[in-house]
């Protein structure tokens, strides 16, 4: 940890906090978790103390493929060289080629634009329902997260109450609670923004209730709200097409990012025909948002997940690492649950109110070269295969005996 | 043209209005423009048609140096090589370097943050502003490009008045009216936020008049109001330690982008230590905000402009353009004016109120091979030669002449 230390105090001379946003260390992390990558390979990669671990969070999302994926890195390179430049003037013929892979391959998306973050779109898409209905609200889950800008972000600095005026809130899963909002603000409530399932921070995620989605669908049709799918985690990791088809629903506009490029710069947005005028009228731009080669990158890595079935790739892999873990941790006295999906668990643990259980658990891990979260849910990527899930499961294994034995001392000596 | 059209064909289906934001060719200009960019060189690059274009708008800003060039792209390689990966669980040591660097070369900060586009800091600007003073406005010139966020975007599709109401507006350079909103506003003006010099879009460029920046300085200390430089589009090229020493003033935070890394995706906030504590609270992530390659790259191109002594360099050629072209227009009887800094021109055509005889001009420019723009002030880059430039003006000799006998024509029908 020793290179690890000595950049973030270099870091914390000229960064406020030293490391900030998602991955900063300061959120609760013992002190075993790196604070700085070096390299990566496949599921795998380095820290700046040289230390390898295999990798659970994929770059919390992003690297759906694998570090420096093949196909994806082939497509980055041929671009480079034939383009020789990240911006031009103009875009190039590589924003319409993935506009109309992204139209052809998601089935209810007329149309397509892209962006640098998921923020970006998701405030974008807002603006779109706005534009489009004339109305003014928005209806989210609470403690959803759609990204760091005022109107959503989960921070409380610089945020003032007239920037979430216009915001309405219920209960994920509760119906009744987003009828009885379509009750009071239905003839100004332009857009419902919902993830394809409940993943609040620090937290079990929550999948949707059988109904759920239909009810959404029905209360935003017969008010004419747009449904705005934020798709930026999960997109491209449950299913090729999009989200919405593990779950069963078509959203008006969705909105990606995550897993689109395999870590390249890169968010879309896709819509239905109707919100193709308000969409062009949402000006939308920024210096690098034409870069063809992101727009390569992301056009190779959604060939890549399609043609090698990614998705369900994922799902077997994260059962196995389900059942694994869960097991593991059963044989040792701990109630341990994989919430969420299978692809992207989210572990959760009776009687660790604190996650303090789940935080010495993930560390025991790290320390043993398996890098696993506590406050975040995790990502399964391609290139995990049998050997390194059952490899994890054997280092969750000692984790849990250890944590056994630890519990046992200190019963002994509260009794002793 | 035929490539350009039928690309912009296949956008027009799968993009609302085929092409957006400031590279969207529907604005008014005239067809020999060309829609699509096919790559790029130095100073120079080829539509979709091959047709290649002496460039003078450096994508939009952000290429400085040129199109691919070489201690960028080999600064980029070797951290792709090294690091195999575009995004990580954590950062790498290249945004400690980069942090370093930036508050080593810019006088007035202490700390550096940095994201994806300018938007995303010109808010987040705004957000720390508020943070620190507790207080909720926010000033800014009428006209004046802070990004797509609904605070402050020129576009009208989706916005509200709620988005706008706690935005003051005075008219650049008037000093009385900017004292005018600190009596009215001054115990809740969070922030002032400006451009080194005013670069309206469709318009002249107006640099600050003497004594402008020191009455702005003097306003904001004497209130404890935040002043934020947006120098995301004349960061770097006015001068290599920001554009505050270019006009000498000292902002107390400032925005950079466009030049930042000759068109890799990266944006950077740097501010004084007071502020650190309020840039800490506001929270800022985003999927790929710790990408060592776009910092590697934005190392090495802010290490060029000062080896290289950049700034000095377009300052030359931008003169020499200007006095090249406006000779040029003078002697076929065109009172032709370059506004704004030398090495960022904004060119003014007298009698046009509608920029119609300037589209000519710049069609007449591109139709040759000269890429100049009418609506957006254009960019020296330092892959410029004399003889670039002296080519340049030679087409624009020849587009003048041919102007000058349209008119002749046009008066003698009209006489006839």
């Amino acid at each position: 940890m020793r290179q690890s230390l000595d950049w973030f105090q270099r870091a914390a001379q000229v960064i406020p906090g030293g490391i900030y946003g998602h991955v900063q260390p300061a959120a609760g992390l013992p002190g075993v978790f790196p604070y700085f990558a070096q390299s990566g390979r496949g599921c795998r990669y380095r820290d700046v103390d040289g230390r390898e671990y295999l990798d659970f969070m994929c770059g919390f999302g992003p690297v759906i493929l694998g570090y420096g994926h093949p196909a994806v890195e082939e497509a980055a390179a041929r671009q480079r060289a034939e383009g020789g430049g990240e911006v031009f003037n103009h875009p190039s013929p590589r924003m319409v080629e993935l506009a109309e892979y992204l139209t052809g391959r998601i089935d209810f998306a007329d149309w397509a634009v892209f962006a640098k973050n998921g923020s970006d779109l998701t405030t974008w898409a807002v603006q779109v329902a706005r534009e489009h209905t004339g109305r003014k609200k928005v209806a989210m889950a609470r403690g959803a997260y759609h990204g760091v800008d005022a109107w959503c972000t989960p921070g409380r600095g610089g945020v003032l109450p007239e920037d979430r005026a216009l915001v309405a809130t219920f209960a994920w899963n509760d119906l009744d609670g987003l009828a009885g909002l379509f009750r009071k603000e239905g003839d100004d409530l332009a857009a419902v923004i919902l993830t394809p399932y409940h993943h609040p921070g620090f937290g079990p995620s929550v999948l949707p209730a059988p109904g759920f989605w239909a009810g959404v669908e029905r209360l935003c049709r017969e008010q004419e709200t747009v449904l705005i799918l934020d798709d930026i985690r999960a997109g491209f990791r449950l299913h090729a097409g999009g989200s919405h088809r593990a779950f069963g629903f078509t959203p008006d506009l969705a909105v990606y990012c995550k897993a689109l490029a395999n870590g390249y710069t890169i968010s879309a947005a896709v819509g239905r025909e109707e919100l193709r005028g308000a969409a062009g009228r949402v000006f939308l731009t920024g210096s690098y948002w034409n870069n063809p080669v992101a727009m390569a990158a992301a056009r190779a890595c959604l060939e890549t997940i399609v043609r090698e079935a990614v998705p369900e790739r994922l799902e077997k892999m994260g059962r196995r690492l389900r059942a694994g873990l869960e097991g593991a941790a059963r044989r040792h006295g701990f109630r341990l649950t994989m919430t969420g999906p299978e692809s992207m668990p989210q572990p959760a643990l009776e009687g660790d109110p604190d996650l303090f259980l789940l935080q010495r658990f993930c560390a025991g891990a790290v320390a043993r070269g398996v890098f696993f979260h506590p406050h975040h849910n995790w990502f399964l990527g391609a290139a995990h295969t049998e050997q390194d899930i059952d490899a994890a499961v054997a280092v969750a294994e000692i984790c849990w005996a250890e944590m056994a034995e630890e519990r046992e001392r200190a019963a002994g000596s509260a009794r002793g």
